[in-house]
């Protein structure tokens, strides 16, 4: 953990809105941002049109990355077609509980290593990036955020067997199932537990004193 | 590359809408994501307050991570102020000459290992999360979400002396200094190209097809 507290940036959150000293609202956090939460469960009788899905993609795929690597591929199953199928066979007794209830399911790959046909048959792995999961977490979250302009929900999990998805799909070696992702609206008597809230600990999050670097501690 | 073009899952992109095969326009991206881009260039003026950074780092601990773990912190650090110089001092040469302009730095750390004292003394590196680099790239993301809705542009670059900053600021070595970001206005004569642009080769986007996984080609 990082020490808490700095005497050069002394946090001054009042709700979702940021105030200055003397009171004034300046910079408010995105509703987005501020409402969206991860959904326990999900609307078994709401579909998501292919349309839909692709905008996910979309903004999923204009996420920055190092170098515009670009280190991410999805597999997306809307329920009902054997992609989705597919990936409930593989998911984990705790997560086939909700997870296949949702209207997407996606499966989301990071590109770890340089393919062999590209790094002249050698059989010893590349990496392709030392940023494959750091920009595949980009790429996620700018996806959940359009997710939620869309009402939609994202719970992320990594209770499902890899090693299936990875064989079903033929995923070569080069790249790595990292998540996968349950999309759709939440079930009416879900949780709905902001980013942020406290209603469960699950939801607690640490404070913006707490996330920042107390550089004062350190000399500065 | 996953192979391209999916018989399950046919892209209908339509500019920054997603239109259904009737033409009717349904779900539009995001402005924020779609036009959302890495500045080459900042205005040396522009100042932040410690009100919008705040807001930007709420942005961040926001973010969804694995088991609410979140393995994230951020060195920030306002032009002008003992944080940004020493932030600046370890910029790499290429970096050094337009990223002090911003008018903030950031350095974004992960936690790697679990920290020895609460590991009961064990010299052993124990793994905080899995997902450390992922979560902490979705830290960012929701930052640079943020960061789009108040004018500015975030531009991450891993160009600096990851060990010089550690040192700098006491950064214990169960937390790992991943990359940096500078933030600000843009230059008004730095290139302006949107995520998924065309205008250059850095802004290309690998179409959404092509990071939908093909599953036909796999039986599906």
């Amino acid at each position: 953990m990082a020490p808490a507290g700095s005497a050069l940036h002394t946090p001054m959150m009042r709700n979702h809105t940021t105030a200055t000293p003397d009171g004034l609202a300046t910079v408010p956090l995105l509703d987005l941002l501020a409402n969206r939460f991860s959904a326990s469960d999900f609307d078994p009788h709401h579909e998501l049109d292919a349309a839909a899905v692709d905008v996910l993609l979309d903004a999923a795929r204009r996420a920055p990355s190092a170098g515009n690597s670009q280190p991410w591929s999805f597999i997306a199953g809307r329920r009902g077609d054997r992609v989705h199928d597919a990936l409930v066979r593989h998911l984990a007794p705790s997560t086939r509980m909700w997870a296949p209830r949702a209207a997407l399911l996606i499966a989301n790959l990071a590109h770890r290593y340089i393919d062999t046909d590209t790094a002249g048959g050698t059989e010893e792995l590349i990496e392709y990036s030392e940023f494959a999961h750091y920009d595949l977490g980009q790429a996620v979250a700018h996806l959940t955020v359009q997710a939620a302009s869309m009402g939609l929900s994202v719970h992320q999990f990594r209770a499902f067997d890899r090693d299936a998805v990875a064989a079903e799909f033929e995923v070569p070696t080069t790249w790595e199932v990292v998540t996968m992702a349950a999309i759709g609206y939440p079930h009416g008597d879900s949780p709905r537990v902001p980013a942020g809230g406290h209603a469960s600990s699950t939801a607690d999050r640490r404070s913006v004193a707490d996330v920042t670097w107390a550089a004062a501690a350190h000399g500065f």
